[in-house]
C-alpha cells in the first residue's frame, strides 16, 4: 500500500460529496491502499442496486482505486453462493451504500458473504458504509425510531448489526433529520453503550485503538451517558416522555477525535 | 387567592392542548388565583391578534378566571397609550400569545405597556407566554437560527428579551422542530447560561427559588455547558461547524424539576 493506513473501519452518516472534492470517498481509497486499493461495493441495502453501484465504481475509479466490483446480492440463495463472495476475499476495502440496514442484516446476516466480511475484517481489509450501511457497524443497531419527537421508549426499535465495532450505536443523516433524541434513548436502554450521531457528509474513521477520528464537512455528536443518575426508561410506559440525567455530549466536526475506551474528545495535532 | 402559588412565570413550548384537560392552560388559571382570576391577553405577536385572543378568552372563561381581558397592542403608540396598560395594573395573571417574538420587544420593549408588564410581575402577578412568548421571558433571546442542521454559529441569531428570567436561554418547539443545536451553540456562547428547550405542549412553572417545575405531556430538555472543556465558536467563521465537549443534557418530564441555582435535575417528591 502506498498510504498510511490510518484504521480499517469507515463509517459514514450518508449523502457524502461525490461530485466536488469527494473527501470522504477519497479518504476510504486511500485507507484502502489507493492505487493498490481492490474494492468490493455490497449494493444489498438498496433497491436501485444498478445505478447506486455505477455511481461508486466511477467515483472510486476517478478517485485512483485500482480495480472496483460491484456485489449485487439481493436475497439469501446469492449470498450463500460461493463464487459471489470471491471478491471480497481478495479485496482491500469492503463499502455498503445506503438502503435499509435491515435488509443488510437479513439478507447477509450469517450467510458466506458475511463470513467473507468479517475475515476481511481480520486481515485489516477496510470496511466502509454510508447511511444504512453505517448503521450496521455496531453490535447493536437502531433500526426505527422517529425522528424531532419528544424522547420517547417507543420511538425506538432496534436489532443486531453486523457487530464490527462494539460499545457502540451509530446513528445517520444525525442533525439533518433531528434524531437526537433517539439515540438519547438507545444510551438510556444501556449508558455502557455510547452513541455517535453522525451527520451527512460526515465520517468516523476508527482506528485499531477504539479512536473515531473525525472527516468531513459537518459534525459528529457523541453521547456518553456514564454519568446519568437517573432515567424512567425502565418503568416508563411505551409512550410516556422519557426522564434522563446527566447525560454527556460532545459535538465535533474535522480535527477532532473520540477514544472509544477513554469515552474522551479531543483535538487531533 | 384560592390556591397555592408556586411561582409567577409560566413558560409554554407552543401549541399547547386547547381542547382536551388543558393541564397547562388550567396550571396558569390556577396560578393566576383560580376563580379570582383577572387575566391579561397581549396578542401583540401574533398577526390574528382578534382570532387568537377570543380563543384564549373563551378558554381562560371556561377554566373558571374572573375575568379575562385581550389586549390587542400593535404599534408602539399603542404601547404607549397609558388607557392601554389599566387592565395590566389591575391583572393577576398575564398571558402572551405565540407568534414573532420581535413583534413583542420591538413593539413593547421600553413603553408604557412593558413597565406594567414588569410592575405586575414585582407584584407577584403570574406572567405566563407560550412559543414567542416563551422565547421573550429571557433577558437574551434566541430570535432565529436553523433547526435540524449540524451546530453552527451562523445558525444563530439573539436578542434582548423581556429579561424576567435570568441566566436561561429558552427555546420552544424543541424537539418538534430539532431545535437542541441551536441552543447548543447559544449556550457554548456563554456556558453561564442554562438552554432550556421546551417541547410543544409542555412547560416550566418557576418558582421564586429559581426552581423549574415541569407540566405538560413532552419533555424538557435542559443544557448545562459548566463544564465545556474545549469549544471552537470564538475563533471559527459563521458557517464552520461548531466543537463543543462535555455538554451535559438532561430530559426532563412532567413530574421532574429544575433547580437553576444549583444546576440540578430532581425528581419532584
Amino acid at each position: 500500500m502506498d498510504d498510511k493506513v490510518s484504521g480499517n473501519l469507515l463509517i459514514i452518516g450518508g449523502n457524502e460529496d461525490k461530485q466536488g472534492d469527494c473527501l470522504i470517498l477519497r479518504k476510504f481509497v486511500k485507507m484502502a491502499g489507493g492505487r493498490q486499493a481492490k474494492i468490493a461495493v455490497i449494493t444489498t441495502a438498496t433497491e436501485r442496486p444498478r445505478e447506486v453501484g455505477d455511481e461508486y465504481r466511477s467515483i472510486f475509479l476517478d478517485l485512483g482505486a485500482e480495480s472496483v466490483d460491484i456485489l449485487c446480492v439481493a436475497d439469501r440463495a446469492a449470498a450463500n453462493d460461493r463464487h459471489r463472495s470471491v471478491e471480497i476475499e481478495t479485496s482491500t476495502g469492503v463499502f455498503f451504500t445506503g438502503g435499509d440496514q435491515l435488509r443488510i442484516t437479513s439478507i447477509l446476516g450469517g450467510s458466506n458473504i458475511d463470513r467473507a466480511i468479517r475475515r476481511a475484517y481480520q486481515r485489516r481489509a477496510v470496511i466502509a458504509g454510508t447511511s444504512a450501511g453505517a448503521s450496521v457497524m455496531s453490535d447493536t443497531m437502531i433500526i426505527n425510531g422517529e425522528s424531532s419527537d419528544t424522547a420517547k421508549k417507543s420511538n425506538l426499535s432496534m436489532a443486531h448489526g453486523i457487530g464490527l465495532l462494539e460499545q457502540v450505536v451509530i446513528d445517520q443523516h444525525f442533525a439533518q433529520r433531528g434524531r437526537i433524541n433517539r439515540l438519547l434513548a438507545a444510551v438510556a436502554l444501556n449508558p455502557y453503550v455510547i452513541g455517535m450521531g453522525i451527520d451527512e457528509d460526515t465520517a468516523i474513521a476508527v482506528s485499531d485503538n477504539a479512536v473515531c477520528e473525525v472527516v468531513g464537512s459537518q459534525t459528529v455528536t457523541v453521547i456518553d451517558g456514564k454519568n446519568i443518575m437517573f432515567t424512567n426508561i425502565s418503568e416508563s410506559q411505551p409512550n410516556d416522555p422519557l426522564a434522563i440525567s446527566n447525560v454527556l455530549i460532545h459535538i465535533l466536526p474535522t480535527g477532532y477525535a473520540f477514544d472509544l475506551k477513554r469515552r474522551q474528545p479531543y483535538l487531533c495535532e
